[in-house]
């Protein structure tokens, strides 16, 4: 298997986090977060990465092309507990024609330490809404990614 | 609050179960299965009740109208377990001309014990899929849950 | 069955309401938020008014007693949509000495509108832990949530 | 990133599959299974393919050991639909003293048509209960294991 941890020396393109709670609906009977939800997290940053920008989904419903998963990478290192309040990171690692690369990361920080929970590498990728075809990333998206891209590397 | 018990002493019009096993990804960090998740468990039951009667959701996804959850209650007795297999029934208790309420008890069988873990009533209508708006439960499927009650009833 | 509406004109011991998100992971196939989902973000808001109240989940985890949904009520009027933010209100209607019953509204606010989603009555007991027994609600959650009422009639 | 295809060319050590059905509360609103539960339900299979090797979850939970994800890794090809009955395959790929790895397969049968939706590469690692380090797979489950893989050899 492909260590994500070779991504760790990449420079990510755009990076970006929002804060998700672990509520009850979150764990599972092993008294942790359910491992599977981490990706509805790392969704969330994702989406919320996506509206900073100025994208809403109801932007994204509009066109005719969508955005979808290809392919994900997770490793797990260590649980979340109920009620603990984690920063779910989406950084932009690549970003070509039809599709983009998203490394994200979830800590949780506690007393000044951060600690990493999860990491992984999403494919997303963008394919029209008739056909599920692979399509170009609409322009006027790319140019704010790249226009994000250029004032955060100031 | 209603007492869903008065519904008890109704003779449903027509019953039927359906076996669920718990899953860890239905459970909570208190050990248990989740109790939102039991809502899960009773729509299946009634998505499968309707299949053995002939309509596979293809079926109700092709007619002009939709069935939609109107309202529902829900009592909570005794917690299920991971991996413990429940037997969840969903028992037409009224059809009307927009509407149905089923009513729907959860089970766990163990060692020619039945204990009663939850039971709920639920009222389903059926709506026009443009509008959502009431309107009448098409007439293949009142033909069809009739015929299930009269030969179910002899 | 009860009409929730019912509640409408009692008098609230205690409001609060709480913001949540209606992301992909919480629609359904028809195209609108799941029905079931809304009681994860009943609770969320029930959650996040214990929290403000000083009662985090750890807390109520180190406690020999702890919170248990013991029945519910929910009314479906309107669907929302993906993407949405929709305001999720807890009242608390009444306490008791082992329960407490919370209303529960969602609403979607757009353009200065309010739209009533759904509403809900939740019950909650407080159990022992060790025997699930009814037992009453520890003193200092009665005593804060006294003293906000007071704060709040003033 | 490590394409999970270079797994087709390996032989499972053993083999097991699990019907699962994609209900409403499995899909999202672009009207398909929310590529997140693939996960779920790919467990549902692991969980069964234990079972039938004699290891109920609760034989799991009473070992002072538990399986916990380690990492995975997962390629969407096609979307399965509401409604659809799926077949779920875990093949156990490798069985190593702490840990095993499940190579996961996703179809749609349909006409006598097989089409592969998502594949997956999953590792489970074997750790102690108090502490979480890694510890080797209980002898009795290796044991049956290896029994199961002569037997299905042969």
């Amino acid at each position: 298997m492909a260590k994500i941890g070779d991504w760790q020396d990449d420079t990510a393109l755009l990076t970006f986090f929002w804060p998700v709670r672990a509520y009850i609906e979150d764990t599972d009977a092993g008294g942790i977060v359910y491992y599977v939800n981490y990706l509805k997290f790392m969704e969330r940053a994702r989406t919320e990465a996506l509206r900073a920008l100025g994208f809403g989904k109801q932007f994204i419903l509009n066109q005719e092309a969508m955005f979808v998963v290809h392919s994900l990478q997770v490793d797990y290192k260590k649980p979340a507990l109920l009620d603990e309040e984690l920063r779910v990171e989406a950084h932009i690692m690549q970003l070509k024609r039809t599709s983009m690369i998203f490394r994200q990361n979830i800590y949780r920080d506690d007393a000044g330490k951060s600690e990493l929970l999860c990491c992984a590498s999403v494919k997303i990728a963008c394919v029209s809404k008739d056909q599920m075809r692979p399509t170009a990333i609409p322009a006027v998206v790319v140019e704010k990614i790249n226009l994000a891209i250029s004032s955060q590397a100031v």
